[in-house]
């Protein structure tokens, strides 16, 4: 009894020790609630910042559980599905096809919905600025044109800022890193999806040069968590049938999905969609989940080719003529010899030193915006009506600028336009002349590519015009990432990229094979290549786009290019989000610095274990005085020969069996006893935030002095590693298997039976090079 | 000394017991030279047949290195080309880049060489019986049609009966293998390769029913394959700097390019390519895998696309009109509604049932057939001619059963066709009338599969026609697979598909919107998804080859129907066979039986296992005695305080260290001294059947009593699991790192520190139940 209470303490002071520790790295753990306590300025060199641009998500993360979880809880209770009745298993198979076959469906009539909000708010906020300016008040027509910016974007900020502030920014890197096994705190949340969806919204309306794609992939990716838990419990909408999916493993592969529909919805392009999700968000990837992916988005394109069709007829109010290609060149031929493709080389290059530039500037300017979106709620809708006026000053003011040309001759379409959108505006010119820069610039993001990609009228815009244009949207582009509105950043990148790809079309269009048009459409894919750095699945969302299959070989060129040109530089800018919001995102490949360390090396210091029957007093310290997940159980004597390794419990796990009360007065085996007392089901992970927590469980002073058994809930055989093992090949089985714990365990006999846990954070660069500070990075 | 004699003698003991072991899975062992020693039929039920189709590939099965080893390695000789100069480094990326061009420049070129061929050879074959048949010398014109096709397919067998045996059959089967691990015999080898460019284009010319396609994909890999070896080095033609691709790792990596540039030549498909290599070859992936091959099917397109665009000049003979889309419909434009979707979905379901019929049908006659081939190769040229024989008389036969049909009127082609290919045929019929069935039989696959796209003229088929068609294309299709000839798949698949979905076209023809070249493709589209069972790769290339993206809800549609039909009777094509052939593929999924078992149950007895400084005759007597690939190695008193595990060893390394004769004669440590000796490429992995042989070893007795350390050479932190978890577990693993050897550890302290070596061959289903016979396969 007194070693026990001698191994108590020590336990207490380790778990001091190991909070001292956990601070050191606390970017990264799991308790901290930072949230207002960060001061220092963030542009310091080398600070990881653990806030994201909005301060908030990213401040609270957890990793999620190991993947072999499953596996685990099928063995401790017996409860594998394939054991399971006949009947339990077709509610699985077919609640797991329904839960795709929803996920399509509700992600396919979200985006047409989304779409149509957009493009009749911007279609009436363009009409009245175009009426008003062909009344000649110009005054009037900037009023009411800024005006309705100022209030859809101080809607969107409005809701960002107090309801969801997880909302803000693309989606895509937290969708990511949620792949990648770290939960960022409320990013699947129902009120993240409701602000997402209408932020987004009123942030695309608001003219802000901002896509409605990356938010589209996180809404998918919510609707998908929000169907797989099956409601609110608090309001009885949960079903019992969904508890099949109450596991990591299943709650991933529903994400996984909902991310690729979100791709399928936002480009139509549903192959784009599965590849989308394939190379850039899933971090493991099985082929029976291409399948469902696969699935899921040819659902989404189902429904939006009807609805699309559906609107044709013109009950959609200014819903556009697009159909489900949305930025068709089909008609383009291309033909290039040597000279064009020195060209499109060209352009390749140009994308990736700007590419990389424009990451740099993103990365700067999310820094900044970090402080002041720190101050609170208020700063944050300040900043987005700052942002709001630039830009409306900007689509507004630099068309004066621009020259009026005169209406080429014998154009199918009206020139001057009269309605919202098209492609010849106006603006302040005579009669029968058009401001080629207002055609772009005042115009909503879709219809300004479209007129960029345009290639019937080859002398359409003007060399001024363009270079106008793209620093326009460079600039905008990068200022406007970060404010706290649902921003996508391909429309961005495509915007500047087809404006650059154009006036390099124009400047060599007279020597060159290539039309204007398909310039436009390799300079928007050597920008896409230069900042998200994505190869397959950016060429087949290219190809979805535009429907030309014969640009394919000029397209991967030109990927290829700028890809590896701005490799050279920096990260892709989804990479680059995820390490500036602090999360601690598993790289697929070991560090090199890696295999000059040993397994050992890394961990840090003994760690708390419990007996095979532990007193529930010292369970319920241990789980007060840290916040680890997962702690090492030893079978020792008179339950074995000797001290050895019995396995693993989560901290979940002993909250539920601790809840359950099953204790004894005496150190003894009651395994089966309390196996009847529970129910696998019991066991399945609750959504965020729900489940059991510490404070709730309410236990006597007498039950404190009592004996459980963990036997029934360890995982008995916990993946291992010995502690000489190449620090690189430990992280290549976590990484591999997609671990949360690795059992480190003693290469020599007669030791105690583990000296470690490895988690995610021990292989983190920071805290490898925090205990090896003269370690190098790149060796 | 006494106990190590004892040791030895036990060794001995085990390794026979070993042996006896190994023959009794033997169809997996790696020893094993069996061509010819089985007699039994193969018929009988639940037999692992153990060789190919034609007898002979996979008789010899090694499975390749772990994908760790290349970590462990660079870690023996801290040879990590991070840390070596930048010379090296910068030698290393270049010659990568280098060789995924050269791959992709070869593959394309080989593609357009092989396409070339076959249309000129077939060409100037079908012109002759043309001109024949216009002269009415029927006779003359079948006997020269029948000639020519046993000529080439005469030529065909002998290439693969006498030089390449392993160059018959598709080819995908034994490259997805090798991608998972499993070495079949001389299946790179260079004489493969040039047999199966050789015997494609004639196999092809003579008018079989094969593709070209599949074989290409085999041709892929094989270029891959020498490429990264630089070449033979008997000529001297192995070059300095291939010495950083002599790893398992990257040879993997060069074949996964080979097979992707394969597939992207062979359809002209380049996106395809990758997601055929991600989805159906590759069993490991890494996204810096996917860039790679991207570059690689990227460098193919260009290839080609130049190689046609110099052709279409006229220069290359018969050589086709098509460009870079084999089979444009891009011209039709698809509406449907509720009534399509209905008969698209009947497609799906005709697809999914024929598919797995088919699929059992060549099982079946691929059973009997390597009962033929296994007598020898006069029997496999005798086979092959019997079915050129039998093909020929079909494809010149069965059209004098059509009827002659009057040439429509105001066609833009000519009408009947006086060329080769082309699309009206007039065979027998009179002058202005064609003959359905001859523009589709007698003629190459190609032309075929377009005229039945083609939807120009939807009454150009009668409805006998089509089915006849059918049932030629099915049958022929099946027993054609099999004979020694490279077969490809892909083309009697679309054949059979495309003629029954313009069946059904043509029957619903009047109530529908879309047209019956549409339904053709989608026919095509629902076989190849029942058969070959992929989903997004197809989707693909079925999308690059007949260019018109509008189509894709429908194939997706039809794809998910017809795969999901037929995954319920059987698996996919190549599955399948890799099974037949009995490569040990290791599925990426545990199977279901595998929870109930743990690793101890399966691991087969003890084992050898190595002193860390070890007595040369033991070494060299364990060598002979068994086959095994590696040995573990254990640190025993005087060199440690309790025996321990020290590493594991592999018989290469063994076979170079003994080479070295760096001895002692007393049992000391010498590692240092033997690490002076080598230099880490001196145990970089030879080219397969190259390296040291046991046979080669010239030890003298004396030297027989010497010691020799282990150490330098021993892997010293090998994956290892506990003997008690979960072979479901234990085979995750495995699989996701792609290991070779997984060390089982025991549980409790105080044994022997490793209970045994679980192998690829310890997880297949075969070797479980044969241990454990009353265990149900299917829970």
């Amino acid at each position: 009894m007194d070693q026990r209470e001698a191994n108590d303490i020590e336990n207490e002071g380790l778990g001091c020790e190991w909070k001292e520790m956990e601070r050191n790295t606390s970017s990264f753990s799991c308790d901290r609630q930072m949230s207002g306590t960060v001061r220092e300025p963030l542009l310091v060199k080398n600070r990881i910042n653990a806030t994201s641009q909005i301060a908030i998500v990213g401040a609270n993360v957890c990793p999620i559980e190991s993947l072999d979880y499953e596996i685990v809880e099928n063995d401790l209770f017996k409860q594998d599905w394939r054991s399971r009745s006949k009947v339990q298993i077709f509610q699985y198979v077919v609640l797991k096809w329904t839960l795709s076959l929803l996920i399509g469906l509700s992600t396919g009539v979200v985006a047409f919905f989304n779409n149509l909000a957009v493009e009749n708010i911007a279609g009436f906020k363009l009409l009245l600025t175009t009426d008003l300016m062909f009344q000649r008040k110009y005054f009037q027509a900037f009023a009411a044109y800024a005006g309705c910016n100022m209030v859809l974007s101080m809607c969107a900020a409005a809701l960002c800022a107090y309801i969801a502030p997880a909302a803000a920014g693309s989606g895509i890197p937290e969708v990511k890193a949620y792949l990648n096994g770290v939960d960022a705190y409320s990013i699947l949340a129902p009120s993240t999806l409701f602000v997402k969806i209408f932020g987004s919204i009123f942030g695309v309306a608001a003219g802000f040069v901002v896509g409605k794609e990356g938010p589209m992939v996180h809404t998918g990716a919510c609707i998908a968590a929000l169907l797989g838990q099956g409601g609110s419990r608090k309001y009885h909408l949960t079903w019992k049938w969904l508890r099949y999916f109450k596991n990591d493993r299943d709650r991933r592969d529903l994400i996984t999905c909902g991310a690729a529909a979100g791709v399928a919805a936002a480009f139509r392009a549903p192959v784009g969609g599965v590849l989308f999700a394939l190379e850039e968000a899933a971090s493991w990837w099985r082929s029976a989940l291409l399948w469902r992916t696969f699935f899921t988005t040819a659902i989404v394109a189902m429904v939006l080719r009807s609805l699309i069709q559906f609107c044709q007829s013109g009950k959609c109010g200014l819903f556009g003529q697009g159909g489900l290609i949305m930025f068709d060149v089909s008609s383009a031929v291309p033909a290039y010899d040597t000279a064009d493709l020195l060209a499109v080389m060209f352009l390749g290059i140009i994308g990736g030193i700007l590419g990389s530039l424009y990451n740099y500037l993103v990365d700067k300017v999310l820094r900044i915006y970090s402080i002041i979106n720190e101050r609170g709620p208020i700063f944050k809708i300040l900043l987005v009506m700052a942002v709001s006026f630039l830009t409306s000053c900007c689509a507004y003011g630099l068309p004066w600028f621009a020259n009026c040309t005169p209406c080429p001759i014998g154009l199918d379409e009206a020139c001057p336009t009269t309605d919202g959108s098209g492609n010849y505006k106006n603006f302040q010119c005579p009669p029968r002349h058009y401001n080629d820069l207002a055609s772009i610039l005042l115009n909503t993001n879709d219809d300004a590519i479209r007129n960029l990609l345009n290639s019937s009228n080859e002398k359409e815009f003007q060399l001024a015009t363009l270079c106008i244009f793209f620093a326009a949207m460079y600039f905008l582009g990068i200022i406007t990432y970060g404010i706290a509105i649902p921003s996508g950043l391909f429309i961005p990148v495509i915007l500047a990229g087809a404006s650059y790809g154009r006036l390099v079309g124009t400047i060599v269009g007279p020597t060159s094979n290539l039309d204007v048009g398909l310039f436009a459409l390799l300079g928007a894919a050597s920008f896409l290549g230069g900042t998200m750095r994505m190869t397959v699945s950016l060429c087949v969302i290219l190809l979805e786009l535009t429907n030309n299959l014969l640009m394919l070989p000029l397209v991967m060129l030109v990927l290829l290019i700028s890809k590896t040109v701005a490799d050279c530089f920096n990260k892709g800018v989804y990479d680059q989000i995820v390490k500036m919001k602090g999360l601690p995102y598993m790289e697929a490949h070991a560090e090199p610095y890696m295999r000059q360390l040993v397994a050992g090396d890394v961990v840090s210091g003994p760690l708390i274990t419990f007996s095979a029957v532990e007193k529930v007093g010292n369970i319920i310290h241990a789980l007060k005085m840290t916040r680890h997940n997962g702690f090492p159980v030893i079978d020792e004597p008179p339950f074995s020969d000797a001290p050895e390794l019995c396995g693993l419990v989560l901290r979940y796990h002993l909250l539920v069996l601790l809840k359950g009360k099953k204790f004894t007065k005496q150190s003894v085996l009651s395994g089966t006893e309390i196996l009847r007392k529970f129910h696998a089901f019991d066991f399945a992970k609750a959504g965020s935030g729900k489940g059991p927590k510490l404070e709730d469980l309410d236990i006597t002073e007498e039950e404190m002095e009592m004996y459980v058994d963990l036997h029934p809930i360890a995982n008995t055989s916990p993946y291992t590693v010995v502690e000489t093992m190449s620090l690189a090949k430990a992280a290549i089985l976590f990484r591999g298997l997609g671990l949360r714990h690795l059992c480190v365990v003693p290469k020599t006999p007669g030791r105690p039976p583990i000296v470690g846990i490895l988690t995610r954070h021990d292989f983190m660069p920071e805290h490898i090079l925090g205990i090896y500070p003269h370690m190098d990075p790149h060796k």
